[in-house]
């Protein structure tokens, strides 16, 4: 396997003049993960109905699901959609949601549910503070209407990783259904049904499996799938519905996004012959590991300690000097090849660099030379983030 | 532009082993329009927020909204969604949709209002006759609950283009707000809003502008889409929320399909050398009349006479042959390089044949000459429909 990895961690560049986008999706896809998408597919057809079934089992296979106790849904629309119709398809009208959020993907939830019309209750750690499995079990333990947990694996906004194994473990423990959005996770960070206990969860094309955006998946428990029957809000977003029609024609109810369909079974041959999982998940660590010490060696510091840093994007504080803009920071790192983010923080200014997609190590090690250079050309001569912010990765730590 | 028409209208034909799709979409695109997609875009870019804008101001000069009375909103996900947002986001809560239903559309209409549990009256005429204006008169003149009229523009489960003229102007008589379905037609057949009084109107990416499946949009009028805030049952579909932020950010909501949205700008600069709609609109109707003529000339019949028939999809009748199967004939058709389309009529057998996409009169030719080969191998000498189908052909001629 190792040479797998190593012979799929040789990424290629861009066509020229077009940048890396070191964002946590739309993300750089292989070259013949777009080339897939030169031919034009009847969706009716049987070619495209067997791509379809394909993409629906090598899904499953990622998930680890070997008892076939789950199902694959894909559905067009952003990956947001596949969450609220996760909600509202799986959520009863009369349930109760306890919603773990650390950022916005966690807020989203909220938002959704409120439309929905679902109650649920939101536990609230701010910007980058874990939920813990203790302080879902004490939940748990006092509010026996809570029926559903729901937490965000990988949180983009700070880049933190959830800890979803023990919050799995505390939501089991009280017989609680677990909904997780997996979205920037699955495919690299491990998510296996057989070890994570979960309802469903949602992902989307255009994460770790690298294809380009235009639908997104639910992976949910075959029995909860029937228990949706007549549940949801919305015809576009009933899961049931969707997962029932596909099973008796093999075909998707309304137009699919036929190419990104087409890219995805390529991008998921890549996954394969990169080692599937496992082997992304060391490219995507060796990427985030680079890029922090490289940054670190400039002076920046990243928001997050080790443990909480998720191998999918980081967030670095913003420098203290008075001469660095992000505006201008963006725009010299475009210059140079790298689309990078904005950061999300409420408190203090910081950025954040995506590790996911078709880059590797030396793009890394490239990303931080471009820092170097953009600092110099704005005459940032220190790295070094706010005292504010230093003050608030001191909280962070001495709460983990 | 007579020479801009022919020019364009010598269309590429597929690459080898790609078949022509001859179904209302997902159709055959043009080569560049896919070559588009051979980049990844940021889409909290700047190029990428300018491609949105650029977008909407192109559909709207499609549109005709010279006034600027309108805006046009994209959404991802496939056209039906983008219904499902006009109708969650415009008909209020608490009002009464008229459904004018001939075919499978309308009907999802219905199901959708049902969904969202808005009031709705289903005028249904059943597998092809055309809803009137003369109707819709009678109606809005009894029921003065009614709110909103529906229609679709081009029912492509017959291949019926719907008199949205009479319809329209039925409903502004009477002073309630007409929403249109015109996924099929929109780009070809004539929609201006300056002749079609509509409150909104939604269209796909992969119809008669010729890009990839992916998104939709909603044509809307400015102050609609102000006081639908607040009114969507739904988070992903709310167009309010989507108008808003865009409007606001430049950017979607959510991740957007942004190689689609690449294919679409293409697709879009296709159409204008084409001469815009009326350019596309000459090619599509000749590829109608080329085939409906050779196909009459080995005996098959159009369901529809020539006032109703769309220059989108065509219904055939099956022959009445006893040999004929439709699964053979579609693999027979499929291995000469076309992909056809199954008939929806629920009292005869039928099929259907698009003339939208990249194809033009000389491919017509050939799907009829392929038709012709195709009975041959089937060993049917004789392509006229059966006694019941000339009924069905007769109680429309006697309607209309």
């Amino acid at each position: 396997m190792e040479d797998a990895v190593v012979l799929a961690a040789r990424c290629a560049a861009p066509a020229a003049g077009e940048p890396y986008l070191l964002t946590p999706g739309p993300l750089t896809t292989a070259r013949s993960t777009k080339e897939a998408m030169l031919r034009d597919w009847g969706s009716w057809d049987a070619e495209f109905r067997e791509m379809t079934a394909q993409l629906r089992r090598a899904l499953l296979d990622i998930a680890g699901d070997v008892a076939g106790d789950y199902d694959c849904v894909p559905l067009q629309g952003s990956g947001s959609y596949c969450v609220e119709a996760m909600l509202g398809s799986l959520v009863p009208r009369d349930g109760h949601a306890l919603v773990l959020a650390n950022g916005a993907y966690g807020k989203r939830i909220a938002t959704t549910l409120r439309y929905l019309g679902r109650r649920h209750t939101v536990l609230d750690k701010g910007d980058y503070l874990p939920p813990r499995g203790s302080e879902v079990e004490r939940m748990l333990a006092v509010d026996h209407t809570i029926t559903h947990v729901v937490v965000v694996h990988c949180e983009t906004s700070s880049g933190i990783l959830n800890p979803i194994g023990e919050i799995a473990a505390a939501t089991a423990k009280h017989g609680r259904k677990l909904l997780i959005d997996s979205m920037s996770a699955f495919g690299a960070v491990p998510l296996d049904v057989r070890e994570i206990r979960c309802e469903a969860f949602v992902s989307s094309a255009n994460k770790c499996i690298e294809g380009v955006p235009g639908f997104g998946f639910v992976i949910a428990r075959r029995d909860a799938l029937r228990d949706a029957k007549g549940r949801s809000h919305s015809l576009s977003l009933d899961l049931h519905d969707q997962w029932d029609a596909m099973n008796r024609t093999g075909q998707w109810r309304f137009t699919p996004p036929t190419h990104a369909v087409a890219a995805f079974i390529e991008a998921l041959r890549l996954h394969a012959l990169e080692g599937g999982p496992r082997g992304r998940l060391a490219r995507y660590a060796r990427n985030r590991d680079v890029l922090v010490s490289e940054m670190q060696a400039l002076g920046f510091e990243p928001l997050l300690g080790e443990r909480w840093r998720s191998p999918v994007i980081v967030t670095f504080f913003a420098p203290a000097h008075p001469a660095f803009r992000f505006e201008r920071f963006y725009a010299l790192m475009k210059e140079q090849g790298f689309i990078i983010y904005p950061g999300k923080l409420t408190v203090v200014d910081s950025f954040r660099i995506g590790c996911i997609g078709q880059v590797d190590a030396s793009v890394m090690q490239r990303v931080a030379k471009a820092c170097a250079h953009a600092l110099g050309a704005m005459g940032v001569d220190c790295a070094a983030p706010s005292d504010a912010a230093l003050r608030e990765r001191g909280a962070l730590a001495a709460m983990a």
